[in-house]
């Protein structure tokens, strides 16, 4: 048995695929988003401008967000120095699952260390707790989302993305007795599409399904109070449970589940993944308050995000790029192949100091890679400009179709 | 399918077996750790001393590490803003990966969001890259580590707790040609108990095994430069990965592994629990950074970690205390049932203001309940005799027998 060779063979499968990753090593420079130090491929830090954070707001860098991380760091300390039940509880951590609750007027919200983890914990968990669950997943749903649902080892029934009908149909097809959950995204973070998420609640209803709805690339940037797209349609109330994330337009880091105080409960009591782990650092989750308690009364930074992405797409389609189809603030370009994607990128970055991440299977399908441009409230008229001018250079040099 | 009904049952069986899990809600005083403020049960926060952090040397309130911390915060920002892959790759976590590396002298290393994500994100690909493989696991290991095992689908053999000869059987009784991964941990968290780890290595030498070491509640404080048990004993070189976490003794947040490059770079490229999260804030990262050099160099706050747990044990002992065998920092009080176990802590933390949260199962065995106590280097003379005198007054207000 050569273990070597065996993991080296792995690699280089990806090397002949051209999905190998390579991660780019990057500082921004905060109070000047999207600006960043870039330390690939030369010697010393160069300027670059961030075109793929999933920062959506730069509240990472807002005044009120680094005061009260280090307000927090300096009254608390680094790390809360356990799990949630054991001397790693803080008052904070308290605050802010009763905050979470509130956005998405639920009874309760619960903490984890991330989005991953939340819709792993979670929906393992749930499905264990339902002896016969049968989980209705959307086939794009993200890979936290499959991985929580292989892991509780229940049955699954994949439907075709956003198709209502294939749902109905796969949901009529099993015993009406059968515990049933509905699994979906509100935002699809790669192709910036919505889910039709009332019509989903009306089939939850007909065949008494519990509903979860993966927030993540909506919390924060839509509805009234940036509680995503269920608060924009008013369909919060609905769903059995929404889970969000504190790492993307939140700017911090962490995930969370809202749903009633029973579920909160027997999750909090029951998933590994929520109680075998050091609880958020109060770091962290003093940044997340005083970022979703800003964000509930603020739309400025909302209002600017969506006027970049609209003025982004419109530029892009005026420059002939083949801009794919998103009613969000998700700008994908479609390339096509993974090794074109990647070079597009690199000479972006290397020529022209803009960086955009080739996005390559299995984080989207094959045939369908992209450039996933996430324009923000810092990204200007003349950024743009720019943008776009060196996109059509590079789409020329490498030979690639203009959609025009 | 009265759904409610259901959950409502699950919570009530934790009710009936008095394993119900209420979360004491305190801050630490930076700067005067083990104290806090606690706000559970009465009006307004009251002043308590910590004895169950796993903070075990204070770090997260170290000069060194705040400051480093406040040094990104402003730089950087709050968060990453995205994977390591797309945008959240930071110039901090290539040197922290590097510094971990060097502290346990490997090629590279791995950065996770945490020490729970890093075992199972590990596990779990590492054992589906080699088909047929076969996980040797100790039957004490960590719930995280249970779950990477289990989620990789493949052949598990548990062998009993530090049991070499138990463990050679299982080796033994497979097909030779097997691919086989021994899982284990150096301290066992809720015993204080060490592994035999040359010995298993040796193991593992004789029956082409790879080795996979859980070091979170080593790293830190054991070794010349805080590299763990397998610096203390030499055998670092001998393991395939080390794993370990930054959220203990480091007292930040997050988990890694160390290896190979081609084993890293293989986890790195494959393991959803490490692609399809958004990385670890570059606070923490710088944090943590500062932490793992401080205690590179300084042996201090080992020593009088080490000096305060051998202390604790000895005037628990002369009290006649249940004191469980301990070879480590960790200090178990036997109690052996949830109810009492509960009943303790909350005397101790209403009556007397000293924090120590029961372990019930299923964190250890049922019958085997206790109070884990982590005395750190800040716990005095005065502090423990306090907590001892107070453990003799319940000992004999609810009538358990001394040991004595």
């Amino acid at each position: 048995m050569d273990y070597d060779q065996i993991f080296s063979k792995a690699i280089e499968r990806l090397h002949e695929e051209g999905r190998y990753r390579v991660f780019i090593d990057i500082m921004r420079n905060r109070g000047q988003f999207p600006n960043a130090r870039c330390f690939a491929g030369h010697n010393g830090p160069k300027p670059i401008t961030v075109w793929c954070s999933n920062d959506y707001l730069a509240m990472g860098q807002h005044p009120k967000v680094v005061e009260a991380m280090e307000g927090a760091l300096h009254d608390v300390g680094a790390g809360s120095g356990g799990t949630r039940n054991i001397g790693g509880n803080t008052h904070l951590h308290v605050e802010l699952e009763s905050e979470l609750a509130s956005l998405h007027g639920k009874e309760q919200a619960l903490l984890f260390t991330s989005g991953y983890v939340s819709n792993e914990a979670t929906l393992s968990t749930l499905a264990k707790l339902l002896p016969g669950c049968i989980v209705y997943s959307d086939e794009l749903n993200h890979a936290s989302m499959i991985a929580g649902i292989r892991n509780s080892g229940c049955e699954k029934r994949v439907w075709r993305h956003n198709d209502l009908a294939h749902l109905e149909e796969l949901l009529a097809a099993d015993d009406p007795a059968a515990p049933k959950l509905i699994a979906f995204e509100s935002v699809y973070s790669m192709d910036g599409d919505v889910a039709p998420i009332a019509e989903i609640c009306d089939l939850a209803d007909r065949y008494n399904a519990l509903t979860y709805l993966d927030e993540v690339h909506a919390v924060g940037m839509y509805g009234a109070h940036g509680g995503g797209i269920s608060e924009r349609d008013d369909v919060a109330s609905r769903l059995t449970i929404i889970e969000g994330t504190l790492g993307k337009a939140f700017g911090v880091m962490g995930g969370y589940i809202a749903a009633s105080k029973t579920l909160i409960d027997v999750i909090r009591s029951y998933a590994p993944g929520f109680i075998f782990t050091t609880s958020l650092s109060p770091v962290l989750v003093a940044g997340a308050l005083a970022s979703v308690r800003h964000l509930k009364e603020s739309a400025e930074e909302r209002d600017a995000q969506q006027a970049a992405a609209s003025r982004l797409k419109e530029l892009m389609l005026e420059a002939g790029l083949p801009v794919m189809p998103s009613v969000t603030h998700i700008v994908p370009l479609q390339v096509g192949d993974p090794v074109k994607a990647k070079r597009i990128s690199d000479v972006l970055l290397m020529e022209y100091g803009m960086y955009v991440q080739p996005i390559n299977y299995p984080t989207v399908p094959r045939g369908t890679e992209r450039l996933r441009f996430t324009p923000g409230p810092h990204h200007d008229e003349a950024m743009m400009k720019d943008l776009v001018k060196a996109l059509v250079e590079v789409w020329d040099r490498l030979e690639l179709r203009l959609a025009a």
